[in-house]
């Protein structure tokens, strides 16, 4: 059925839709319910309660007390406030932080700016399938490491990470560990018991809440050194009057998807493979990304002979919202750094292209754009191979 | 008229309702346009124009260019990112930071944070009225001298600084100097080259706009190491997928509030005056702040023998909403720092009030305002002075 204009988007990984749902639970918090969480009078409390039952709500998804819960302006932040925080705050313990090569740049930025602070990064190597193992993990640990921060799935090539075990390797040697969870979010587990974290990332956009809002989870008695200093809000752990009305939509998109996410994963997961056997079948098309350990609604490939952007802009005219891997990373003429490191060649990379199903996408939709990238692709490729 | 639930709302200060024509202006952006600004197809595009055009927007009204503003998460996170911004880019030019000691403590945290790290700051103090002058600012100027950053309205007493004069003195001596117009956005005129700033923050929901958006002004040629890293959004000065219905909410109600802002302010400064007499007609109370310039809607006063948070329940119970003069500062024990500055004894400052009117405020909430303030002081009074 597609969206309401006919396009089948099909890069949910990038962004979702809010909810209308989420939308109409947001609405009455900017005109009618506008007070400032800290303010003394009804109107001031009637927010500080919502605000104290989006902690809740998130806090039953995740496992954890309302305590533990941040909410921030983005999971962009969340990621900085998690890995700043506790390098800052754990300098005395040690200068070491390790991370993998294909994190996103919100981490590995991060990574980069403490770098320059003195710290010292292990970018851990990925297999060809974009994995790490809890051994990798082990034998980095030195007695310096202050951190350890691995993603739980990758944004381009949907690859999840073995985090419970490697939270598992991280608390014997207890060394802080965290994960950006913003592409896994709302739609894998996140108990963070079982995952074994003690800092967990996410992103409302992601799962169908409004954009601009992120959740750190911090574990109790992980000490975080604050980013954002001014006011007491959030327990000290990020200043700013809160976004009550992005805070109650972010926590409700969250409930929402968990509720719903056995049903709806099932669904995904079978549109997705029937994506996936459909692209193989065309010729020179490689998955990347996991077989199996991979985001249920996540298929990503390089197209030989195909340079991605023409492709991506003729899907576009055909009325198909697609993308090579990371939308951040648009413009960017590099090859990407997650398909580099697991061993994808720079030309093989130039054709990558990242399909992430969704609510609005129905099994029609993918006949279609299987039909679609048929005709193109021979297209494509016959102008690539002309001669200038 | 009060609010539609009878409440008369005296802490616009503290917060604003999102206008209906602003959330009428972001609704879309959720549900219908909601692609991600970084993103290649015609969605992703959509909303990459509704980004540039609220640079547009806001360049329009602070008299910049598009290119000069930044979007955050908010009023602090401006601040944040305005004062580490400058002194981690420009450390080599010096370690040295000038600012008030009535500054929010979005700044003053700052400073602290900054001075942990080896930065030395000078804390300017106030006359009896929160005022600084260019000359104190002039003779505080070393060679080391990398950021001054005073605030353009304070918060809990509306007084107004100088901040042209102290520009011209900032732009003689070649130091980068940073205006807080959190509180005086939409109020004021924000024409940065009239204001000789070359930064400026806003927060939107101290306009009718939404909650979790902040505007940072930078003049273009001034280095800022940003805080939030991650993708290249913001022109690589801070990261993260736009919170593109905050955006556009926060452009249009900066637009609204500009075109209104004479018509308004000079109903506002005709009620406040009203209000101000009135206040002063009962015993033993006493304006803060600058008696002329102070921002147009701002009130605030100590009313001696009273307890100040006793008062503002007592009001809330009145169905009027007031201050003591910083939400984010609710439920601390110390006295005001703004007030102590100012010479206000600590006593005093325990009857700290503050009241700020805004669109909802109409001449009869001000009568009645007088009417309950009347009834309820001398009982308050009368309770205090009682043995315990």
């Amino acid at each position: 059925m597609a969206l309401d204009n006919g396009v089948i988007y099909l890069d949910h990984a990038a962004t979702t839709p809010t909810r209308p749902e989420v939308v109409a639970r947001m609405l009455p918090y900017f005109g009618e319910f506008f007070g400032n969480p800290s303010s003394i009078y009804a109107l001031g409390r009637k927010s500080l309660d919502a605000i104290d039952s989006a902690h809740e709500a998130v806090a039953r998804a995740l496992h954890c007390r309302p305590t533990e819960i941040v909410f921030t302006g983005g999971g962009s932040e969340a990621d900085n406030l998690a890995i700043k925080g506790i390098a800052y705050a754990q300098r005395r313990r040690g200068d070491h932080i390790i991370t993998t090569a294909i994190e996103h740049h919100a981490v590995l930025r991060t990574c980069e700016r403490l770098e320059q602070d003195g710290y010292h990064v292990t970018y851990l190597p990925v297999d060809e399938y974009g994995r790490v193992t809890p051994e990798q993990v082990a034998e980095a640990i030195t007695d310096q490491t202050a951190l350890v921060t691995i993603m739980y799935a990758n944004n381009e090539v949907g690859t999840i990470q073995p985090i419970a075990e490697i939270g598992r390797v991280c608390r014997e040697r207890r060394v802080p560990f965290h994960t950006d969870a913003v592409q896994a979010g709302g739609q894998i587990e996140l108990d963070v018991t079982q995952l074994q974290v003690d800092m967990l990332s996410l992103s409302a956009h992601k799962f169908y809440g409004p954009k601009g809002v992120g959740i750190l989870y911090v574990r109790q008695g992980t000490r975080v050194q604050p980013q954002t200093l001014g006011g007491s809000q959030e327990r000290n752990r990020r200043a700013g009057t809160e976004n009550v009305p992005g805070v109650v939509g972010a926590a409700y998109a969250l409930e929402l998807a968990r509720a719903e996410r056995e049903q709806e994963n099932a669904r995904l997961q079978a549109l997705r493979d029937q994506l996936i056997e459909g692209m193989l079948a065309l010729p020179e098309v490689r998955l990347t990304g996991h077989p199996t350990e991979r985001l249920p609604q996540h298929a990503s490939f390089t197209l030989a002979g195909v340079e991605g952007e023409s492709l991506l802009l003729n899907l576009d005219l055909l009325g198909i919202a697609a993308s090579s891997g990371s939308a951040c990373t648009t413009g960017d003429i590099e090859p990407s750094h997650v398909l580099s490191a697991m061993g994808v060649s720079a030309s093989a990379a130039r054709g990558a292209l990242r399909l992430t199903l969704g609510h609005s996408v129905t099994a029609d939709d993918i006949t279609i754009t299987l039909q679609r990238m048929g005709e193109i692709l021979p297209r494509l490729r016959a102008l690539s191979t002309q001669p200038a």
